[in-house]
This record gives C-alpha cells, sequence and structure tokens, in this order.
C-alpha cells in the first residue's frame, strides 16, 4: 500500500480491471474540496455502465456542495491480505485500490428510481424486484448523482503476490495472511413474526458471500 | 450511510468512540487538494494516542506535497452489516466512520523508526519485536507522516441497529445481514521451507481475527 508510486508494476490500465475493482466493493470515500479545504465522505456507490452512481438525502449540505459540479474523486479500496516478509521494511499488503476522478451530476427524478434500483441491486441483488416502487416523497427527499468514468481521469492499483524475496539468506517464515469480507446470517428485525420467509435477495446474499 | 445528515443521532462525540473506530480498521483513504483538485489515496494507518501515524515512500510525488502540510483529511470506514428494510427508501447499511482533519507532520529520521514499528504493531501486533530494526537507508527511503488528532476536527458516525420500524403494517421480512471481515489461515511464500514455524505474531493474528 505504502510503496505504490515506486512499484509502477501494481498500476493497472484495462478499464475491464478497473470495473472488476469497482465491482467487488460497496463502499468507497467520495473526496472533494470545500471552501480550499479537503472533504471526504464514505458512500455505498454502484457502477452502472460507464458511471458510479451514488445518493444521499436531498438535506445533506456538504453533498449537495458536490452535487453542483464540483470536481470529486471516489477511492475505493480493498485489503486482501496481509503481506509479512522478514523485515517490517519489506512487509506490505495485498490489496485492490481504484481512483476515480470527475465532476458529479446531479440526477434528475426521472432518473433517480433507475439509478436507486440499480444502487440496491449491487447491493442486494435482485432486491429491487421484491419491494414496491419508489413513491413521489422518497425521489423528492433523494440525491441521485452520477460520476461519470473517464479516459484518463482513473487510476487502478493492485498487489496480489507474496512478498518480494530477501536479498539476503534467510530462514525465517515469510507469506501472506488473507483477509475477506464475509456475510452472516441474516439477523431479522425485532417486529418481525417468527417464521417470515427470508427474501431470496437477501438468501442468495449470505449463501454467495 | 447516505441519509447520516438527515439522522444527527448517529453521530458520536466521546473521543473514546473515535479511538475505537479508528483502531478497529487498519486501511483507511487520506484525501487532500493538489492543484485545487481532491486527491485521494488508500493507506494503512495507526493511531499512536493523539496522532495517526502514515507512511509512504519519499518517492511518491503526491505524497510529498502532502507532507509538506496542505491540509488532509483521513477517512476511515468499515461497512458492518446491510440494513434490508421493506421499502429500498428505508434500506440502508450498519457501518462505524470516522473523518478527521488536519495537517499532516513529517517526522524525523529518528521518530521514524518508533512510528514504524508502531504501524506494523497495529496490522501485526507483536510483530515489531520479531525482526531486526530498521536500517539507516530503510528509514531514508521511507516517509513517516503523523496526523495529530484535534479537538474540533474529527466526525464519528456509526449506524449500529436493525431497519426502523415500517410506518405502514407490514408483514414482510426485514433484518440485517451483518458483514465482518476475516483472517485466512497464513499462506507461506514459495521459497519457505516446509516446516518453518509461523512467527507468533502471524498465528496470533489467524486466531483472534
Amino acid at each position: 500500500m505504502d510503496k505504490i508510486m515506486r512499484y509502477p508494476d501494481r498500476a493497472r490500465t484495462e478499464r475491464a480491471q478497473l470495473d472488476a475493482v469497482l465491482d467487488a466493493a460497496p463502499m468507497g470515500t467520495l473526496a472533494t474540496v470545500v471552501d480550499g479545504l479537503p472533504w471526504a465522505v464514505p458512500m455505498l456507490y454502484a457502477r452502472d455502465g460507464d458511471r458510479i452512481l451514488l445518493h444521499g438525502s436531498t438535506g445533506a449540505g456538504a453533498l449537495r456542495q458536490v452535487a453542483a459540479g464540483a470536481p470529486a474523486a471516489l477511492c475505493v479500496a480493498m485489503l486482501d491480505g496481509i503481506v509479512v516478509a522478514d523485515t517490517l521494511f519489506d512487509s506490505s499488503a495485498n490489496y485492490r485500490s481504484a481512483v476515480v476522478r470527475g465532476n458529479l451530476v446531479t440526477l434528475g427524478e426521472d432518473e433517480s428510481a433507475d439509478a436507486l434500483n440499480a444502487l440496491s441491486d449491487v447491493l442486494i441483488p435482485g432486491r429491487s424486484t421484491e419491494v414496491r416502487g419508489h413513491r413521489r416523497k422518497e425521489l423528492a427527499a433523494t440525491l441521485a448523482l452520477a460520476l461519470p468514468i473517464t479516459p484518463g481521469q482513473w487510476t487502478v492499483k493492485v498487489r496480489d503476490a507474496p512478498p518480494g524475496e530477501p536479498a539476503e539468506t534467510s530462514s525465517a517464515w515469510a507469506g501472506v495472511v488473507p483477509v475477506r469480507s464475509v456475510a452472516g446470517a441474516p439477523v431479522p428485525a425485532p417486529w418481525v413474526a417468527s417464521g417470515t420467509p427470508v427474501p431470496a435477495s437477501v438468501s442468495r446474499l449470505t449463501r454467495t458471500a
């Protein structure tokens, strides 16, 4: 993680590699500039073709400022492993990361419903078909945004390897401790009647995670 | 995640709550402003009392710019669960997040060794005592930075709850799919002789994750 600038081979340049990283994480950090200062907030997102969908409340002040076309950067990163070398200097991390830069676009109310469905279906595939449609007041209370994916405006870095081989002979153990994110068994809300079937989308989520 | 500004009860104001969030994640996103534009990069970090330690290569151009005292924001976020309501509008996420704002300080070579040990020991507790000390050329190649934790310059938000109870009577399932990060069994590097004992720090990591 720390030394990405010194290891240009960690950079990935194919668009498919960007998509693979973006599609693997549900959450990123949206960074922008507010009054000349850095501003950052974690956000759920979904890639939809050549754009990244985001959403927030129309009541969120800073987000409105971003939505007004200010330049933004979405940073997505997943820690995949702790890379243990025989020295701290050569220890590292396996990770996948992407940064997408661009100007956010506010979606109109007509586009918002589809964008919100897409956001939900990335987090819980198929969920949007199990629930009622969006109500007008819900759409009015939601700010749906898109960050376009533009050539030259993104970077991807991946490290997926054992530690580098030590320059000096060493009999010490070295290797990788893999790290991954797993979904647990669904926990029903307190008011849900016992025996209420878990929606198919939720069952799939737990099975495939 | 999306509606944090509308739910002020998600904000946490105790310093201990900030520390708990910071200490639970190994990786954050460092955001700053470069030439008036947002700049963001994922970084491993460690809290050390009232400061956050970061490191990078002295060869990393953008990081040097940050190190030169530019204002920065470190955003840390963990997704803890997918909150499934009976409507998409009321669906949400359980998460812990923190943003710490401040000006980065470059650490001198004498402070760097301790900072790098602390960074390593947060990721792999006890590891720094199992390996040889840092060499001068290693310290010279490493940029160790500290972001001070200053009152009024941080925010913490936590959502850890079932979905809100539906306003309308519903017989539908609702609840939370918990998400967590787990460490797998250590994978030795290809050149490591079979039977080489796994270091105690690495064994503990896998057991306790």
